[in-house]
């Protein structure tokens, strides 16, 4: 199995997504300003892989733990992972290399156990020969495992009948990591443009969305990659049901609904530029917002490492888990 | 004013649209299969302006009318506009080179005043400082006019705040084609990805979506460039008021519903390589359906050369073009 991510020889070796699926080729950190880089820059992305990485980045920069802290807070907002990760580094009682680097290897473990979990309790969400359909990157190329949304389909494999996957327009993290992922472990799929989800709802029977998250609310309101909202909308609207699967470590409970989630805002050039090519007139102004926000009545359930949550809410939300944050 | 389409020396020169923006350059066509090609192609694209080339297309293949429709008939299946043209040429009393010249001459100025018409019409629905979502190319790219949707825009320039152009994936005509028309007239647009048009619904005020058809059904049904029907959804569940603008050329009374629509498949390559480099996995299947179908539920208003005709049924289409069918 390829190795996404792993920490040898005092550096942090990442595969770079940046050149998936041309080559596999590694960037390497060697210190938390690499990482920071890696991560604004999206070297590797996808919530649980950004905690993850963060966390071997507080690791690199151990002398000094509230520069490190600053400079990876800073490299993208909207996954609360990142946070996560960042603050139970900050909350260790001893602070130096060793018990840094353990804590940021645990956290990888950890990810790896929390993808297994929540594979195993969305597989059960999945009927025989199903027809699934995908949006951006969520999983071995965003988790530190198996991945969430598209882990419980590797997981399910034997039940897929076909994978439709959203190219997930500006940065194809769809048609050039998902498809990548479903090619390596011989899932049928077929890529899609984002426009065309509603219209295969449509069409034949399509038996649900699954989608991953960045940050959750605490009322279940959720922030993710833009064009989850309005495949939700799209969901609702024939009925679909739509999933949203993702650790604890995505939840934050600070944020109260999902209005209050800022969402990054990335270079024009990502939508006005592919392949280095413009596509737009010259002078062409765009908007570039990295997520949207879907509201918590369009969820049919939310998958995590301690079940189904059917209808997410606040309440349902703070009992399942009560005491565990 | 740039010409788009024009039939001088016994040929027809189209403005190449597969270069725009980037440059002007000319499809010299001397025969109907180069007509042919050219429309199959998307040399030219817009259903009122395949509609004028078809019709061209019968006078360069004068000598041979049922051979010439055929050939036109098959070049692309959805827009009702071609069918509508090579009929009324084949319908012509006299059929000498002069009298199909003349008669396509004829469709072409029509078109250009059914264009002005529905602008005029349309720009009634829109408010003073307004804030535009529109879909794929509908200008003068699309018509030998101002245009349908665009063309209402363009007409109501005054009364624009801001037109938000989707991409529109896989061939970008909302970046390439509908921004550099407004770029052309100093409207202020911001482009947009295809998903991201939901997120605006729910962050600002959109006061319309305006997009044309290539074929409308006699109940109201339309089938337009794919990703409309999506954004039909997305329009209901924030309450946008969603416009369909076109001629009475593009309804197709013989088709009942949407449903019966035939909708073109095109090559998967469109979606799997962009500038022609590939943006995923080697051997990746796609989908590449190039229009989809929205139900007249979804549809606020109908704008066309008679009028504005609010939610469109079967029995209000009929009475409007009673007689003129």
């Amino acid at each position: 199995m390829l190795k996404v991510i792993e920490f040898k020889k005092n550096k942090l070796f990442l595969l770079d997504e940046r050149y998936i699926p041309e080559k596999k080729q590694y960037f390497v950190a060697k210190n938390v300003r690499d990482v920071a880089f890696a991560i604004k820059n999206m070297v590797v992305r996808g919530a649980p892989l950004i905690g993850v990485t963060a966390a071997y980045g507080m690791a690199l920069g151990y002398k000094n733990l509230q520069r490190s802290a600053k400079l990876l807070l800073n490299s993208r907002p909207t996954a609360v992972n990142l946070r996560w990760a960042v603050e139970r580094i900050l909350n260790l009682k001893e602070k130096n290399f060793k018990a840094i680097l353990n804590e940021a290897k645990k956290i990888h473990r950890e990810d790896k156990k929390l993808c297994e979990k929540i594979a195993k309790n969305g597989a059960k969400l999945i009927p025989e020969g199903a027809k699934i359909i995908t949006h951006c990157n969520t999983g071995m190329l965003a988790t530190a495992g198996i991945g969430t949304a598209l882990g419980i389909i590797l997981y399910a494999r034997k039940k897929i009948n076909l994978v439709y996957v959203k190219e997930t327009r500006p940065r194809l993290q769809g048609s050039k990591l998902t498809a990548w992922e479903l090619k390596e472990n011989k899932i049928p799929y077929k890529i899609i443009t984002d426009s065309t989800a509603a219209y295969l709802m449509k069409k034949e029977k399509i038996d649900a969305c699954f989608v991953g998250a960045d940050r959750i609310s605490a009322n279940g309101d959720f922030a993710n990659k833009i064009g989850t909202y309005a495949l939700a909308i799209e969901a609702k609207f024939h009925r679909v049901p739509f999933y949203v699967a993702a650790p604890y470590s995505t939840i934050d409970f600070k944020t109260k609904k999902g209005n209050d989630i800022k969402i990054e805002e990335r270079e024009k050039s990502e939508v006005l530029y592919i392949n280095g090519k413009s596509i737009a007139p010259k002078g062409a102004d765009a908007i570039n917002s990295a997520f949207d926000v879907t509201p918590n009545f369009l969820v049919t359930a939310l998958i995590t490492e301690k079940g189904i949550l059917k209808h997410p809410d606040a309440k349902k939300l703070k009992k399942l888990y009560q005491g565990a944050t």
